[in-house]
């Protein structure tokens, strides 16, 4: 009897493997297929002939550690301590298992905002502990009374996801005030947010959690340098926690990998000296108008954008299939693989939504939006 | 309340941080300190502007995984087939880790041999299963009677590591003999075989469980790059195991860290059509040959070293402290780190045993045995 019964594989391995199998442009997994700053190329070219192939001490990079230190002081001026609320790990995927395997115990309950990335239940569920899906509104805001009805004495952790995995959505000042209310009546109930596009927002500012005085003591802030710097393959991520959660996460760290790619760790120590990270959220804005602009005349409908680098489309005006079919045939009939929005909710739902990536070089994106308006 | 109350900073991280405090030639934790092999080094540097930094499949890089077989059949003369039976993880430390968590459950029982190796333990625990310690005997030979004896209806896997760390000591034919008897009358018992040690074996011949038919359809066999190639810092490891297991496995796989470096498995992945992986036993066997012959006027009594790059030395002759407290003291006065051989019992053990890490360049060899014969 398998722990995870109800797992499949991955929706982002099993459409990137059928756009490979079908030759189909890969709006799908998120990642970029643009070249990588030369900067940082060249760092990790000279790296390779430096003493930078053993271990890196178990919570990273020490000059890494500081870097993450001065780029949380100048993005959200927050004092953090390199040694002690900082680990460097292999993707944010990994400080999100590390984390919550680490602080949750059986029957505890964690609360998870449906539409969610799909990495949040395996951890819960392997601790024994119960995932508890809330749905979002209908414009992807998070609905605090459904949310607060969902709290019991048995809810240990809320994961957020700000801004948010698929929709793009990007809270507010008032969504946190909402949870911070929320969370003062539960002491013992901590946070995960999962801010990995935090430097890829648009017309509004992203508030994270660095600048929520009230949530710091309990919150556990997730980031990833794959996202912001366009290398997802490197599996260099980091979470930041206050020293009593961080010295449980770190106990699990140290026998789930111990350290993390050096060669890596050392290239984007380096290139956080080089690099305006402001300059990300336009890069992507410019790709995300440019996108919208291709499909204008096509029969999708665009939703709104805040932050990531994804656009959620309706496709309502043509097909009355469900969307995992529809996304199949998207593939193979007209070359173009997106990420079926249902496969983000626990319960089946037809909304007739998918998932573009628009993280990609502009003839991929004309080619895609070409193909996509011939439907 | 922690989930893991009993652990505390790993050993190797606590001798190599006082290490480096005392600037103390660091003998402790296991890593090479010589260059890494130049072919392997510009295969990155070349590497870093190819297009290699995004996401490799969630089992690994394709040609790596077809390498890897390649390897397999040509040491041990076993096919495998690279989609289903290997996994490419983030070293070898994760694919431990997550076998384990994939396949233990709550009240089962998974047995480890005394002195073993620290990231075991912690993912027994984190599963609710029960680690049962058997010691092995006083020449390190496991105690199969014990061992038997220590098999109940609940004991689900049996955890080996060969070549063995700390010791340095390989089973042989007659050890897996006892071992497939055993496992005969224990059908749903699987077997986790670390064997990162793989290519360094000495006088006699590793005999790796790809040659034990009677064992591959309960194995799984966990193997490691950065200890074959002399880049512990990448993380590159992987690990072997039939379909029905490895399907379990990739499930937590998937969401504990999704994919692995995608630059130095490509590296990786080439760099396996230059090497002569059988190159690095007599590598390994000419430093602890130099090794033992440098501290033969020592008061260090050497253990045989049958692989592994760790050398075992009693220092019964020299002080009647126990082995931690004499460690802390060969760092602070004579400037060598070490690592004291109880930390690898769960039960308190005086043995005056310490463990060398002769992976290191003459001159280090050399000023460490200078410093080990003054004492
Ligand atoms: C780890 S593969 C998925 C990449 C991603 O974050 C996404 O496509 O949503
Ligand atoms: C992961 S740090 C420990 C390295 C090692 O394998 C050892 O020193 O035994």
């Amino acid at each position: 009897m398998s722990k995870l019964p109800n797992v499949t594989t991955s929706i982002f391995t099993v459409m990137s493997k059928m756009a490979a199998e079908h030759n189909a442009i890969n709006l799908s997994q998120g990642f970029p297929n643009f070249p990588v700053d030369e900067r940082l190329t060249k760092i990790v070219s000279r790296l390779a002939h430096e003493d930078v192939h053993q271990y890196t001490p178990m919570s990273g990079y020490p000059p890494l550690l500081t870097k993450i230190a001065t780029l949380v002081k100048s993005s959200y001026n927050r004092n953090i301590r390199p040694e002690t609320e900082i680990l460097v790990t292999a993707g944010a995927t990994q400080a999100i298992f590390t984390s919550l395997l680490a602080l949750l115990k059986p029957n505890d309950e964690a609360i998870i905002l449906d539409p969610s990335y799909d990495s949040y239940e395996a951890p819960i569920l392997l601790s024994h502990a119960k995932p508890i899906r809330v749905a979002l509104n209908d414009d992807y805001t998070p609905h605090w009374e459904n949310i607060e009805k969902a709290f019991s004495e048995k809810t240990r952790m809320i994961i957020i996801n700000n801004p948010h995995n698929p929709t793009g959505k990007i809270l507010n000042e008032s969504d946190f005030e909402k949870l911070e209310l929320l969370l003062e009546k539960y002491p013992n109930v901590l946070l995960l947010s999962d801010e990995v596009y935090e430097y890829i927002t648009f017309e509004q500012k992203h508030i994270s959690t660095h600048t929520r005085p009230k949530l710091l003591d309990r919150c556990i802030m997730v980031s990833s340098f794959g996202k912001s710097f366009h290398v997802t393959g490197w599996k260099i991520g980091y979470l930041v926690a206050p020293d009593y959660l961080m010295k449980e996460i770190k106990k699990v760290h140290q026998f789930l990998v111990f350290s993390v790619n050096s060669i890596c760790q050392v290239a984007v120590s380096e290139y956080l000296d080089l690099v305006n990270i402001n300059e990300i959220s336009s890069l992507y804005q410019e790709k995300r108008d440019y996108f919208r602009t291709l499909l204008k005349n096509s029969r999708f409908e665009l939703m709104p954008c805040e932050g990531t680098y994804f656009q959620v489309a309706s496709y309502a005006n043509i097909s009355k299939e469900n969307d995992v079919d529809f996304c199949k045939r998207l593939i193979t009939e007209y070359g173009v693989a997106a990420i079926p929005i249902s496969t983000f909710y626990a319960d089946e739902k037809d909304l007739k939504l998918i998932r573009f990536c628009f993280a990609k070089d502009n003839q991929t994106l004309e080619e895609a939006a070409k193909r996509m308006c011939e439907i």
